[in-house]
């Protein structure tokens, strides 16, 4: 790692080390790491020129000046590029072909972000990228912009987006910068596409991909996007587990009553719907539906690359302050094997300083289903349902009418989406053995390989209609408060992720 | 009952037919109901003005006005006043000493008013007492106060407290005022005791009760309070449910995570909430821990009070919109009878528009147990902690801290608050048959008598430290949005108030 490094100093040092006519030629493991210690710090502009543009997915105008920045940035290094339309904002397409290759490699980036709440940020703006140092009463301070020629990997840029994702836009375009001006050309054709409702659920990324297939079509797919595994090694992902959502609610007087008059008499729904969920788990957190989990086996060799992530489950346990976990798997990464069934969110009548003497009128709980590639999501919410309704349940979609109510002695209201299913990649695919051998070279040590990560990711509907197989390259720090206020990026991990791309398109495919 | 009566023509009547040398000697039915009518018009000034005097218990200022008030009230009707000093709001005492009185009643009256959220009113302030009736279109629309004169008993008067409970101490007041002006002179005492901070649960009544024991002593309690049966017809409640709040909180990881990353390993506290209450209770809303229900005996003779009391739980359940109700008792009069172990409200994680794909750090549930006489609070309590332990919970009071959370896979915080206990009158004690002879005076009808009101009042410290039986005399409707906005007492009602209170005033004890 470098830290404190002097620019003046490695810039003679490369310039000695690395003879330009070495280039064309593939790059030696020295040579990456050099390459992009040199472009973290000429990029700095660029990145910070990005981090600028207000990004929320809300706000369709900032969208435009994004797409147009992409345009510009894709356009000046190659690339042809096309607004692929949707009904809201377009998906943009970046395309460069090179010389004898012979496959096509799409990668994805997000561009868009997270919604910011400006008021909890430690800055000015999550729109105004702040470089920031770590005191040593353990406060982040903000340095000067002009200190970057002389950066510590442990500084971080603190930005909305800076780690989710225009980060690694940003370090894609500095590896194609590095590779191209050190006459490096991958052996591969090159397709980005870009998504600005990645943060919105991607809701028009399906569709669109179905309809721009042809556009679309390549051999495999890589995504640069997420954090590394926790111990900051760097990592591939083979998969992603899916998602789908459902609302359950359960009824009780049509209007709230007075908890004396009616309590013992009037049905009380936050009790109906403790007993439903309390019915579909048991106390160690698995769900007792039967066929929940069918279809999910974890053989051998299965076992052997779960085990093979080096997590720590105890400090783990410690961050979270839990004595115990949920056993539907043994250990973590056995755990994310299976599809979940979480409680998200659950509520009725009112709590603390709100609360009311009453027997509340409906009780509801927000539940989502991460998927995994045996699930089918149609089944498991049937399954759900049916099982709602073996406890006595008539299932509706809406909101039940008196008729109704006077009919039925118990009524849930259950709706769903299914927003996108997960996907999941052979270790020793063609593209999996290929960004092992490209991240073995760049770092001398195989990568962290997990199979399947527990968030989601719109990426099941390029797998399952363009029909390659996909692998996610994380290169952020684990804790980069995504989502969160004070999201940052640490450089350190900014400079391996330049690293890392560089290393990809110098890999012979 | 009256509909759209002249008082002129009345007046005339009510002239002729009850020569003044009658009175000084018990009042006859015809006499009682002619001398309402007429005083309640004559009253309505005193209601309004009374209604106009802000009275939400937070502002200390505003109950200081009607402390001041309802001086003046009972000095200007021969009775001596004394406030009895609390560390918050005084209650005031006020007594009328009768010659010839061999027994004291003491009364209680509530002058304070729930909260108000004035935007949803549909009048200028509910402080601005407004007489409304009811339109063709089924819309209530204000009608000039100057129309008294002509008024019908389906008006009704909106003002926070008009039924809960300032219309009682005006009918009070104006039945004072008929008896003493027509020199009927009741053979009791009469001690009344203003409560100004019932709304917030008479925090300071208790302690006043006891530091005022020989102040206040007497021979029985009644209570001028709540609404009558359903029905509207002349109701007498000889009990009310006691209540104790309890608030329980179960916990997940120290700060929400992800779903994805941890869905399936951090334990979830909403599910471990549901499965805490689900164990409480049946899916027919009986409680389920052992003892709860333990020495309520329903006897021959309590059953036929019970089933005297004519209900319509068709009409109930058509109202609530229920189709079956919960199995505590058989019927409705049966369920009041036991304590009860209500949801009042539960929260974990957020839903609807504010979801978020999260599991949640903690999940807490607001209860309420109402008491009924057999039910020893503490027993009650101690039985719902024991419980919640023989589920493997570490039951603390508080917060856990970092090494709790890391010593014990399942905490649980559970607090709770005893308001204060149940009371109940037998129909055949001398203060439950006076009043039943009185109101049988008033109406012509044995009044509805109810065991017990499933709702809570402040009673049980006076029944219990003074020593004295308690009867609750309900005069308002019940549909009067009491706790809601636009609450209103309809015309019809107060009119019967004052008969009755005449009715009470002037029967023999």
């Amino acid at each position: 790692m470098f830290k404190l490094v002097r620019t003046t100093t490695l810039f003679i040092l490369v310039f000695f080390l690395i003879p330009k006519k070495q280039f064309g030629q593939k790059l030696q493991r020295d040579q990456i790491k050099e390459l992009a210690h040199q472009y973290t710090i000429t990029s700095f502009p660029m990145l910070k020129e990005l981090l600028s543009i207000p990004n929320d997915a809300f706000f369709k105008e900032y969208i435009e000046k994004n797409v147009h920045w992409c345009e510009k940035a894709f356009g000046n290094r190659g690339f042809s590029t096309q607004r692929l339309k949707t009904t809201t904002v377009p998906l943009l397409l970046a395309e460069r072909k090179h010389k004898n290759a012979k496959k096509t490699v799409l990668i994805y980036l997000q561009v868009d972000g997270q919604p910011v709440d400006s008021t909890k940020w430690f800055q000015q703006s999550p729109y105004i990228p702040t470089l920031k140092k770590l005191n040593n009463s353990g406060d982040w301070v903000p340095i000067s912009w002009e200190s970057v020629k002389d950066y510590h990997d442990d500084w971080r840029v603190f930005a909305r987006s800076a780690s989710d994702a225009k980060g690694p836009v940003s370090m894609f375009l500095t590896a194609l910068d590095a590779t191209s001006e050190n006459e490096i050309t991958p052996n591969y054709n090159i397709k980005v596409i870009m998504d600005f409702e990645e943060e919105l659920g991607s809701p028009q990324l399906p569709d669109a991909v179905i309809r721009n297939k042809d556009l679309l079509s390549a051999d495999m797919l890589i995504i640069f996007d997420g954090p590394r595994h926790i111990t900051n090694r760097p990592t591939l992902t083979f998969g992603a587990r899916g998602i789908a959502t459902l609302q359950l609610t359960t009824y009780g007087p049509v209007v709230p009553q007075h908890s004396g008059h009616f309590g013992n008499y009037a049905p009380n729904p936050a009790l109906r719907l403790s007993r439903l969920l309390a019915s579909m788990k048991d106390e160690e957190g698995r769900v007792t539906i039967d066929g929940f989990y069918e279809g999910i086996q974890i053989d051998e060799t299965t076992e052997k690359i779960l085990r093979a992530v080096p997590d720590n489950e105890e400090q783990i346990m410690e961050r979270l302050q839990i004595a115990e976990t949920d056993k539907v798997g043994t250990y973590y990464q056995e755990a994310i094997q299976y599809p979940s069934l979480n409680i998200r969110g659950m509520q009725s009548g009112w709590v603390y300083e709100k609360v009311r003497t009453i027997v509340p009128d409906r009780a509801v709980a927000e539940l989502d289903v991460r998927l995994v590639l045996e699930s089918d999501p149609e089944r498991l919410i049937r399954l759900i349902k049916d099982h709602i309704k073996s406890q006595g349940y008539v299932v509706i979609d809406r909101e039940p009418t008196k008729e109704e109510r006077l009919e039925h002695p118990k009524i849930a209201t259950l709706t769903h989406e299914i927003s996108y299913q997960s996907f999941r990649t052979d270790f020793d695919s063609e593209v999996g053995l290929w960004l092992t051998r490209a991240l073995e070279n760049a770092f001398g040590e195989t990568p962290i390989r997990i199979r399947m990560s527990g968030g989601s990711i719109p990426i099941s509907p390029f797998v399952n209609t363009l029909g390659i197989p996909a692998v996610t390259v994380p290169t952020v720090n684990r804790d980069n408060n995504q989502h969160s206020p004070n999201e940052n990026l640490r450089l350190g991990n900014y400079r391996e992720g330049i690293q890392t791309m560089i290393a990809i398109l110098n890999e012979r495919l």
